[in-house]
């Protein structure tokens, strides 16, 4: 295991704490970003054994590629690494949206090589001065493999996650990418939206109910709006449909309707208690 | 200090909480509530000193009384309690919306020893085998006088709150009402219509958002629909203004309008750092 090396693309809060991780984990890592800043305090910072200045000499060496950019610059990276990694090496990505990234893979000459990745962690913090190295433990690693990619690579990819303490769940990119919007792109998109009503004169009656409801609201802006963008026609649908939802219960309100309201309340708190037994 | 008699009724979450940390205080606390069940284990765990099986018995020699139950309840037991209080007994009650019990209170005989009180305090449990002394501590406390509070009235109220560890803060009732409607009553209304969108296909996809944003959907369902259909004109109103903005939001991400949408994601970042600094 000692001689395992993985090269980590793109060193944010993902990166940063993959990098570390698996280096506890007895791998030799090095990292490449196109921020040299962020490549510098990564090194200064002992998330990395080494860094690379060009994505070429980066993954040259590499036997596992770990790329954590936003899911739209993954693309190019993608395709960048295609034309310079070894035909041995394995290479996971790390996006939160699944269907464009797999597409993309397959049409690429090391596809057999490539499997989709989705770890379920994130914080609304980002940089690799937030890394940490059980930020994966105990999550739920999605792995969407594309046509073409080989079982021997999802092995192997599957045990590099387990060595980060996640577990990792070989699922379809459309179901993951349908479910994902759902469970974590309109979540996000409401929270933004409700701090985007925190005026100035409620600020005074902001409990923690509020604050846990916009937490997510302060995560990276940019990120956000690729994941949104590249997942657009799931996410418009779940919207739509939390919006109707949403639209019935303000009609039961406004027409004073008790017996409703509180099936709707007892409704969502049996499927609240099933979420939070996950 | 330790002659004040203070009573509690209703031993749900905040009034077991107000029991046990008034108890700490030095207060005498005096329990009442028409489940047995509860006044019984608040007196076996000690949460009050003593308890009480009728409400003229519980308030009989009370110079304090603390009303913790739900909304709509306070206004019957309120009436009640005008006509068995002493008249030098002071008032408060503990519900989410002002308006209707400020209205009340200002209708009956004690109407200038009674405000209004709202501590921002909760959680998506009940009951008092969940009291907490500390679950008001740094916490704001509004305070909403009617039309004949007497000042001393809200000063003493207010020495109360404090020796809580939470902040008394004296507002208008109507805009404590509207200004909750948004802090509070709208995230729970959210979070209560996105858990019931949890269906089987999706909960192997749940993160921490999700976990996060339907947490409170499992608070008490009675309590809530009490507090809905008594604010329902500013919740309906500010309900119907966040469709209005996720309807805006989705337009954006349904044409693609990448810095429509980053603009979006920018200020509900700059708002939601705000929020986080309270």
């Amino acid at each position: 295991l000692n001689n395992i090396r993985t090269t980590v693309v793109g060193l944010g809060l993902i990166g940063g704490s993959v990098a570390l991780s698996l280096r506890e984990a007895g791998r030799v890592v090095t990292g490449f970003d196109v921020d040299d800043l962020r490549r510098q305090y990564s090194l200064d910072h002992d998330l990395i054994d080494r860094d690379a200045v060009t994505l070429e000499s980066a993954v040259r060496d590499a036997d596992e590629v770990f790329v954590a950019v936003p899911v739209l610059q993954s693309l190019i990276v993608l395709q960048d690494l295609d034309e310079v990694m070894s035909d041995e090496a394995v290479v996971v990505d790390a996006g939160s949206v699944k269907v464009p990234v797999v597409e993309h893979m397959q049409a690429l000459k090391h596809a057999a090589h490539m499997v989709g990745g989705h770890p379920m962690a994130g914080r609304e913090v980002s940089g690799p001065e937030h890394a940490d190295p059980n930020l994966l433990k105990g999550r739920n690693f999605f792995l969407t493999p594309n046509a073409h990619t080989s079982p021997d690579v999802v092995h192997s990819i599957g045990v590099m996650v387990e060595s980060m303490g996640a577990f990792p769940i070989v699922v379809d990119a459309h179901e993951h990418d349908r479910a994902a919007a759902t469970t974590s792109h309109l979540p996000q998109l409401m929270s933004t939206v409700l701090a985007g009503m925190a005026g100035d004169d409620v600020l005074n009656y902001v409990g923690s109910a509020f604050r846990d409801a916009t937490r997510i609201a302060a995560s990276d802006s940019a990120m956000w709006r690729d994941i949104f963008v590249s997942n657009r026609d799931p996410l418009v649908s779940t919207a739509q449909e939390f919006l109707h939802r949403l639209q019935m219960a303000i009609d039961l309100i406004d027409r004073d309707d008790r017996p409703g309201i509180e099936r709707l309340m007892l409704d969502g708190k049996s499927r609240a208690q099933l979420v939070a037994e996950r």
